[in-house]
C-alpha cells in the first residue's frame, strides 16, 4: 500500500446557487483543485452525492460531471451514504490510489438542494433514515435528533440553553470563511429566542439546506511534492457503520458507528484524540456536535456539551471545532459536506485558513456522519512541510 | 497489486417480489454467496444500485443492508452509475481487495422497482440520461433506444425483424435458467407481432422492469482455494464513460465508452475477443446488444446483427452471449443486472450453468452499460481449476 496525499482543494461558497446547476457547481470546485494542484488531468473521479435524483432528477453523476469537466473517457461514478456521501468518495479515491490502481483521482462531493421546496427536501432526506420503521410513521431527521437531544438532556442534567456555544461559536468562525453561507454571528439571546423547529431543536440548533460542491486532489505521497509545495498527507480514513434505525441501538446516546470509526482512524495513523490539534465534527444539529466529540474520545460521556460550555472548542480552545463554520453557518448541502471538511482541515494544515487559522495545526481530524450515525467516516490528515 | 478471485456467488430469482422488501432481496444474495464461499463475516460491503432513493424511499444502503444482514460496524457504502452500478459496485470491491485495503469483500446489486407504477420507473429511468438536454425534452430512455435503433436501421440497411435473433436467443436460455423472470420461449411471429413501445422498438426488444439482487464474495487468489475449490480469477476489471447526452457524441452508433473500456480489459488481462468464450452483454434493448458487440470488438461496425442473424450469439456459436437470459428474459432490476452478469460468466466458468453450459469456457467476459453508454464497466472473468 502507497502513502497518500492531498494534492489540490477546491469549493465553491456554500448557499443558494438558483443561476448554477448541478453539474455547474461540481465543475467549479473540480476545476478549482485541479487547478491548485496544477494537474490538467485524472484518472478517475468519484463523485460524492445523495439526492440528484430525487431533488434534480439526475443520477449517473460521475459520467455527467467527467463529460461537463472535458474529462470523457475516464472511470468515474457515485458514491452515496446519505450525509456521509462525500467522505465516501474520498474513501474510495483513497482505496484507488493508496492500493495503485489509480496515480491521480479526483474527489467531489456536491449537492442542490434548494431548487426544490422546503418540504421535499425535508421528506428526500428522510431517506437517509430507515424507510420501513422510521420514515414510514413520519419521523422526519430532525424529529430524530430533537428525540436524540431530549434524552441527552434528561440522562445528563443539560438545560436548552447550553447546547448554544455550538451555534455561537460556528458562526462566529463562518464570519471570516468567505465561502460560508452564512458569515455573520448570533448572540446566545438569538439563540435562545430562535424559532422551534422540532422541541428542543430551533432554528439555530439546525444545519441549513444549502448548494455546494467541494473536491480534492488525491496522489501517491512519493510524487506529491512534483505538484504542490503543500502536500496534505492522508494519515487514516475509516469507515464504520450502524443500525439505520435509531431504535435498534443499544444506547441511543452512544455513535457506536463514530466510536468505531475512529478508533480505526486512531490505529491506522498511530496516534490519539491527544494528538488532534483541530475537530471538523459533523454538526448537523447542535447535539450531534456533543454526540461526536463524545464518540472520537474527546470528551467523556455527557460531558461534549460542558467542552462547549467551558469554551474548549474555540478556535485557541482544546480541541477547535467548526473552524470554518462547520455544517451549521458554513452549511450542510449533504452529500457535499464530507468533501469541505476535508478541504477545511487541508487548508488549516495547508497554513491557509487565514483569520481562523489554528496555531501550529499538524493533525486535523474529519467526521463525516451519514444520517443518525449510521455511516461514520473518520480521516485524520497530516501537514507535510 | 493483487491478483483477486470471487470465492462466492449468489442471486434472487428476478421477478415481481412484492411480499420481499429492498433489504431483503439484497440480504437473500448476500447470504448465498457467503454460504457458497463459506465466510460469516466480510471486511466491507459495497452496494450497487440506482433507484432506491426515487423508488423507496431509501437511500443509505450500505449501512442498511449491512445492519440487516449482521454485519453491523463493517464499511459499507452504495455506488450508483445507472444501470451500471452493479459493476461499479464490483470494481470498487476489486479495488479494495487488489489494492491489499480489505481481504473479504461483499459486492451486491440490488434494485426493487415493481411497488409504483410503471410510467413512474420510466421516469426514474430517465435519471440515467441528461436530465437538462434528454429528459427535460420529454425524451425517455426507450425514446433514446428507439432513434439509436432507427438510425441504424438506416445506416447498416437492416430490417426491424432482423433484430428478433436476439429476443429468442435470450429466452431459449431463460427457460433453462430458475432464475429468469420469463423463462418461456418466444417465436420470430411472436417477436414480428409485439406491441410498439417507441417505434421501431417492440415489447419483445425490451428487457422488463424488474425486482432481484445478486452477490459475488471477493478474495485475494493467493488464499482463495481455502475458502472454495472453484475460485474464479478477475483478470481484469474497467470502467470508461462516454457523454451522458447522445447527441453529444461524435457519432451515436460507436459506443466509444464500451470500445475504451473493451480495450482496457483486453490490455489488462493480454487477451483479446478471440479469446473470449462467452459475453454477457447489455441487452437492455435488442440494438443495445449489436452496438455493445460491435465496441467490444466482436464484430466490424454495422456487423453486431448480422452475428444474430447468423446464430453466432447461441451456447454453441461462436460467441455466445446473454447466456442465462440477458437482460431481456433474465430480467433487468437496474442496479443489479452487472451483478447478475457477473455471477453466470462465474457459474459459466465454474462449469454449473447446468443446460446451458457453453462448452470448455475458460474465459469469460461482462458489459454492463450504465446510460445510453455513458459509463461502461467491462469484467473478464476466468476459470480457475
Amino acid at each position: 500500500m502507497r502513502d497518500v496525499s492531498i494534492i489540490g482543494i477546491g469549493q465553491t461558497k456554500v448557499g443558494e446557487h438558483w443561476d448554477k446547476s448541478l453539474r455547474e457547481l461540481a465543475f467549479q470546485a473540480l476545476e478549482a483543485a485541479m487547478h491548485d494542484a496544477q494537474v490538467e488531468r485524472v484518472d478517475a473521479l468519484y463523485v460524492g452525492n445523495m439526492l440528484s435524483g430525487e431533488l434534480t432528477g439526475q443520477e449517473h453523476l460521475g459520467a455527467l460531471v467527467a463529460d461537463f469537466a472535458g474529462l470523457r473517457g475516464i472511470e468515474a461514478m457515485k458514491i452515496e451514504a446519505a450525509c456521509g456521501s462525500g467522505a465516501a468518495a474520498l474513501r474510495v479515491g483513497y482505496i484507488a490510489v493508496a492500493g495503485g490502481l489509480c496515480d491521480i483521482v479526483a474527489c467531489i462531493g456536491v449537492e442542490k438542494m434548494t431548487d426544490k421546496q422546503g418540504d421535499i427536501a425535508t421528506s428526500s432526506l428522510a431517506t437517509a433514515a430507515d424507510a420501513d420503521y422510521e420514515a414510514l410513521h413520519g419521523l422526519s431527521f430532525v424529529g430524530i435528533n430533537a428525540l436524540l437531544m431530549r434524552r441527552y438532556m434528561h440522562e445528563h442534567g443539560y438545560r436548552k440553553e447550553d447546547f448554544a456555544n455550538f451555534a455561537i461559536n460556528a458562526h462566529a468562525n463562518a464570519t471570516r470563511n468567505p465561502y460560508a453561507m452564512f458569515p455573520h454571528p448570533i448572540t446566545a439571546q438569538q439563540f435562545a429566542e430562535a424559532k422551534p423547529v422540532a422541541d428542543p431543536i430551533n432554528l439555530l440548533d439546525s444545519s441549513p439546506i444549502a448548494d455546494g460542491a467541494a473536491c480534492v486532489i488525491l496522489a501517491p505521497t512519493s510524487i506529491a511534492r512534483e505538484f504542490t509545495d503543500k502536500p496534505v498527507r492522508v494519515r487514516a480514513i475509516t469507515v464504520a457503520t450502524d443500525t439505520v434505525a435509531v431504535h435498534d441501538r443499544r444506547d441511543p446516546l452512544y455513535l457506536e458507528g463514530a466510536a468505531i470509526s475512529a478508533q480505526k482512524a486512531y490505529a491506522m495513523a498511530g496516534v490519539g484524540p491527544a494528538d488532534i490539534d483541530l475537530f471538523e465534527l459533523h454538526d448537523a444539529f447542535t447535539i450531534m456536535s456533543a454526540l461526536s466529540l463524545e464518540a472520537a474520545g474527546f470528551a467523556q460521556r455527557g460531558k461534549g456539551v460542558a467542552l462547549a460550555l467551558d469554551n474548549a472548542i474555540s478556535l485557541d480552545g482544546h480541541i477547535p471545532i467548526t473552524t470554518m463554520g462547520g455544517l451549521k453557518a458554513r452549511g450542510h448541502p449533504v452529500g457535499a459536506t464530507g468533501m469541505y471538511q476535508i478541504v477545511e482541515v487541508a487548508m488549516q494544515l495547508r497554513g491557509e485558513a487565514g483569520p481562523n487559522q489554528v496555531r501550529n495545526a499538524r493533525l486535523g481530524m474529519a467526521q463525516n456522519i451519514g444520517g443518525s450515525g449510521a455511516t461514520v467516516i473518520t480521516t485524520i490528515l497530516e501537514a507535510d512541510q
